[in-house]
């Protein structure tokens, strides 16, 4: 193995403690728990966004702390739920009376220590909700759909849920949108290379030279099925069908497009899974108001990428295509 | 070989079909030869920044084409360099009456291939002028600092001298600052796993389970010596000791910060590498005006990071913070 890290126990922190350094206008940690914060006060008071869950997947979740984006995250070890305790005091630093939403990924780990964090939130009176992102539809079928667990749909619901709160909406109308958000939107992703844990050495699958792990989840969980290498426009023509048929799509309809790397594979190879999903995309006459690609919610040194449709209606486009400033993910107002 | 592409030969063509679809706002491609330009007129004739060079290192070239960085790219096959006639046609195309000037990697294909496009540009009348970066200290010695390949710093030359051009300045200006910006950025980089050549599958390099290769070029070219893998902050120490031996710094001087990631290598080790160099120039009481961690110029799939450091005036600082709005470079006005 070899990784640039000093210690294998230590890479979560030597990593916050480098990426703090990179952005001190932007982030500031909190002194008795792994909790990054938004620097820069809000000039209004609004609903707080908080996230969190296990490291190694950056730019998740610390690279979204910013304006337009989420205010706080509590980040675990590498591909661990944060604790419950780290959440709520990230609550208690960042609510500012109008209460919090915790948007944050389909996970066992995650969704038990969030609403414990939700209950030691509410019990000092401030007011919790939440939305728990399910878009890997390779991860349970459509009638389980809230058994699926998130891969970098997660990126989505915070763009829109953040881009909400900053609008100044009140906590209900914040979770109401967001909710509408994951509710439309469906990723699917494949893997050739799997990630190696730090703290252990251990590949977190293994595959023969010619192989790929077709529906991988982002900590190199298992999909449908191992299946033979094969073009590009073979493996995204199976992914887009499938997530077709997961949500139906019609002419005319607006979607926003995330061709997400996983971390190994070169962005000249995610730029031609784009081609194809755009070609795609046109020969069904569904219309892209906005495309991201790249490294937006990685696995470590995972090679694969992971493909992400958000079904648009006038308001999420609107708040998809506002103004976002955080040291990971910066974009333009493109909204009016 | 397992990569997401149809066709090895075509790995260039349908990659860039794939950005085209993804930033139509930002860039269009001139219809008979592989250049990209800025689709949006600056608002006032400028200077035209003109780049290119072999592909397979994005960021680099086509997602810095927008404002205030460069205004168009000839794109040449996987690290070959562009032809001089498409580099010509940019010129054409993209010339406001202002003259245009090509900033580019010291690569003798590239420097051949501008300096014919230079002769053939002149010839119409259109005034030109050049910029070579040469910031990789480990490619040939202090004494034959004009021998020197490029690597990252290519970018903060773009940043600098796309800046300079967006604000109006002249050609000879624009010349005279980024040559300055060139003048004073040192990188160096290190390799750990070499990026694979689509066409051919080979790899750039061979290096054992535990050896890195010190001051590893941008195509995998040798650097000073394979070494054992170290811990990250001996790594760091060794490259910044290098760079400092070159350029010289003292208390109270500002600086620019490139932690570079060359394609496979996890965003939370560039962190990690971050967190040293801060702690190093902390040590020298060197002041960073502004930190970027991330994948600004890779080398495929090749695992391995680089370090740049630019050395600030106060014009290149205030040109280093302006905004610059590309697919792939978006960074809001810092400079006020």
């Amino acid at each position: 193995m070899k990784k640039y890290i000093n210690d294998p126990d230590i890479v979560v922190d030597q990593s916050i403690e480098g990426y703090l350094a990179a952005y001190p206008e932007y982030v500031r940690k909190l002194k008795d728990a792994r909790v990054l914060v938004r620097k820069r006060k809000p000039e209004k008071p609004k609903v707080a966004v908080i996230t969190g869950g296990g490291s190694g997947h950056k730019p998740a979740f610390i690279g979204y702390i910013g304006e337009g984006l989420v205010d706080g995250v509590a980040a675990g070890e590498i591909f661990a739920a944060p604790p419950a305790d780290w959440i709520y005091k990230a609550t208690k630093e960042l609510d500012m009376g109008k209460g919090a939403i915790y948007l944050y990924g389909n996970f066992s780990g995650d969704t038990m220590n969030f609403r414990l964090a939700k209950t030691l939130s509410e019990a000092d009176g401030i007011a919790i909700e939440e939305v728990v992102a399910y878009d890997d539809i390779a991860s349970a079928p459509a009638v389980d759909i809230k058994k699926r667990r998130a891969i970098a749909g997660e990126v989505i619901m915070w763009k829109i849920g953040g881009a909400a709160a900053e609008a100044g909406m009140e906590l209900s109308q914040v979770k109401e949108i967001t909710d509408q958000a994951v509710f439309n939107t469906r990723s699917m992703g494949v893997g050739t290379y799997p990630p190696v844990i730090p703290a252990t050495g251990k590949k977190s699958f293994e595959l023969s030279e010619d192989e790929m792990e077709i529906g991988v989840g982002h900590h190199g969980e298992p999909g449908i099925a191992k299946e033979k290498m094969k073009p590009a426009d073979s493996i995204v023509e199976e992914i887009m069908e499938r997530i077709f048929s997961d949500l139906t799509f019609k002419a005319g309809d607006r979607v926003s497009v995330l061709v997400n790397g996983l971390g190994a594979t070169a962005y000249q190879e995610l730029y031609i899974v784009n081609r194809k999903v755009a070609e795609i995309l046109a020969g069904y006459r569904v219309n892209t108001a906005i495309t991201y690609v790249g490294e937006y919610f990685t696995s470590l040194e995972m090679a694969g990428f992971s493909i992400t449709l958000t079904k648009l209606d006038d308001t999420l486009e609107k708040l998809i295509l506002s103004r976002a400033d955080a040291p990971m993910f910066k974009q333009f107002d493109l909204s009016s």
